[in-house]
């Protein structure tokens, strides 16, 4: 089984910020697979998918660890 | 003797952007200082601080190498 949760991110502008999003929410537990749909200073949506329902706190920390802001989750 | 030439960088959005640009700036010969005054989605002063005059060629290939693009040098 896999889910996918779809999360909106602000602050990120270019593709480092996109690969600094996506190694620290990699790093979570479970984590299979991030895709960033980068919007350059606008909220950008952010597919993770993993193996059973992420901890929304975690997912925001790593965020916040890449110096990026969770905006939500959908 | 050090000589400080200010160029000018289009391209850069974010830190990761600058250290980038800093990093290959930085492994030219000669270079002592790197100092980027970030103008984001601009165009960014940068100032290297050098022991000899700087081929520009040279400075175009890093700022290249690192994904953006030399506007002019001052």
């Amino acid at each position: 089984m896999s889910i996918s949760t779809t999360y909106s991110v602000s602050g990120m502008t270019c593709g480092h910020c996109v690969s600094s999003v996506t190694e620290e929410i990699g790093k979570l537990p479970g984590v299979r697979e991030v895709n960033v749909d980068l919007v350059a200073g606008g909220q950008s949506p952010v597919q993770v998918v993993s193996d059973d329902e992420l901890d929304e706190a975690q997912v925001r920390e790593a965020v916040t660890e890449a110096g990026y802001e969770l905006a939500a989750a959908s």
